[in-house]
């Protein structure tokens, strides 16, 4: 038997649905793929983004704050944290049991809190761009611009969102740990929602206001843990050029210079498939043999098995 | 030199703080007390109880519900699973910070998100008994009554709080990977809040509505890790007979024996000491060589050597 392929997978906080029901349901489908994936031999590292349920939680420690005048408001840093077992125990679940309806024993599961360092000079702090949690009437969005000081966002005519940093991972500051556990054999949710963005302070690490995009921590999971493979999931299953146009044309194989050629031309639609380009190609030309793949959730199989799904190599 | 003495420690909930400035206070001291058992040669691990936090949790999940009827409200379990990130963050920030302080490298510090399984039969959640929380007023009792089904119960004259099931822990579901990190030299934050409550149905974990008492958890998880000592942290310095009375006696060494004539008479108040003398005696009793300490967090270096605490050994 040929050597595993480690495969460190993307999965998009959209795709874990808004509500608890619903994440209870999307779960299910989403560790069906994942244990499709170690059937076909893969070992695999889950990470996660957290866009709607962050923006839960910041949403409900604000609400508590209104109700109970002696509760501070909770840092966006800490909500990010609570996120990752939000989603996490749900998640670990799920495979945990879709595991056990496959006869597949031996492979434990587990979640692993993360935080992930970012500069503290990153320009993003000055931008922040990332939107977070639920559409909100302008008179609201005032409300929380002056409570909290957060900036809020028209977005494409659906109302207000918070926006927050979203500056570049620089260190999993668990890796160490994450690498032992995937080493010996356990199924891993880590860097969940980026990772718990902190910045250092001498030994101290502080958290920042901030969303790490889940793209980009994922890259730097898998360049880490040296894997074969990073899956990125998204709501198609080829990357397009002109994509929504006539000229629309599905890639399958994109060779890094393709890519970024693509990138410079515009192609790719910002905090939507360019940071999704963006991470495939820094894993792909990161080291020979690595390939990453952006594809549907349920193509995740097929696309390590070459027959679908965009692949970036070097 | 001789092997390292694996301990697991129990921290208080209460002992964390009641909210977030308070907590990120607390942890500091904690994670002294902890490092100073390092520095000892223990090999620790760390579990801890939640009572304010999960209650904290609770509430914000609630307030959200008042502010947006599209969220259901969150069951408490997940609210378990939020408050295990939310203190194991900063914990685990906090002890890592600690070690780099003292110069101790090569220890891996990390918050593992763990379920408990417990039996759906437990008597327990025909009689819920632990109190979570904030003190409300009678009217608001009523409401959560009413809104949620909540039990809430008058508590010595301060007010009401929620009171929920506490079923005594079965079986950590995530213990091969915790043994594996603790093998491998992680100092690992476990079974927060006594685990994520849940029953087994066929290859389905369901949470359950149950706060798990931290003491009994942290008892199973030393069992299990063969752990040499449990260390449960309360607010006084050894165990006392006729606690409060004139003929109050503080006990250095109990057997056994000793310890369960105590606990027949009555010595020990159900919800505070006598689940910590019940789980000490449980560890103790289990195995030959086995010591469960009853001290004060910053006497626990004292205690392990000898020092001072409340020892129980068979």
């Amino acid at each position: 038997m040929n050597k595993k392929k480690r495969v460190v997978i993307a999965l998009g906080g959209n795709a874990l649905g808004n509500t608890l029901p619903e994440q209870m349901q999307a779960v299910k489908i989403t560790a069906k793929a994942i244990v499709d994936l170690i059937e076909e031999g893969c070992e695999v590292v889950v990470a996660h983004g957290n866009g709607p349920q962050v923006g839960m939680v910041n949403n409900a420690m604000i609400a508590l704050t209104h109700e109970d005048q002696e509760q501070p408001n909770t840092p966006l840093s800490v909500c990010v944290a609570m996120s990752q077992a939000y989603i996490g125990y749900d998640l670990q679940n799920a495979l945990r049991e879709e595991l056990l309806n496959r006869g597949i024993t031996g492979i434990p599961v587990a979640t692993m809190i993360t935080q992930v360092r970012v500069d503290e000079h990153d320009p993003a702090f000055e931008h922040p761009s990332k939107p977070i949690g639920k559409f909100i009437s302008a008179k609201q969005a005032k409300q929380m611009e002056e409570n909290f000081g957060y900036m809020m966002k028209e977005d494409s005519g659906r109302g207000y969102r918070r926006v927050v940093a979203s500056p570049k991972p620089v260190e999993i500051v668990e890796l160490d740990t994450i690498r032992t556990m995937v080493d010996s054999g356990n199924l891993v949710i880590a860097c969940g929602g980026g990772g718990i963005p902190v910045v250092r302070q001498g030994n101290h690490l502080k958290g920042a206001s901030a969303v790490i995009d889940k793209d980009f921590a994922s890259c730097l999971l898998a360049k880490e843990l040296d894997a074969d493979y990073l899956i990125i999931l998204t709501a198609v299953e080829k990357v397009a050029l002109n994509f929504g146009t006539p000229e629309e044309k599905w890639l399958a194989h994109v060779s890094i210079d393709e890519a970024k050629r693509y990138i410079a031309e515009g192609h790719f639609a910002p905090g939507s498939m360019l940071p999704k380009v963006q991470a495939a190609v820094d894993f792909a030309a990161s080291k020979f043999g690595r390939t990453a793949l952006i594809t549907l959730l349920e193509k995740s199989r097929d696309a390590v098995q070459g027959k679908t799904g965009t692949t970036f190599r070097s």
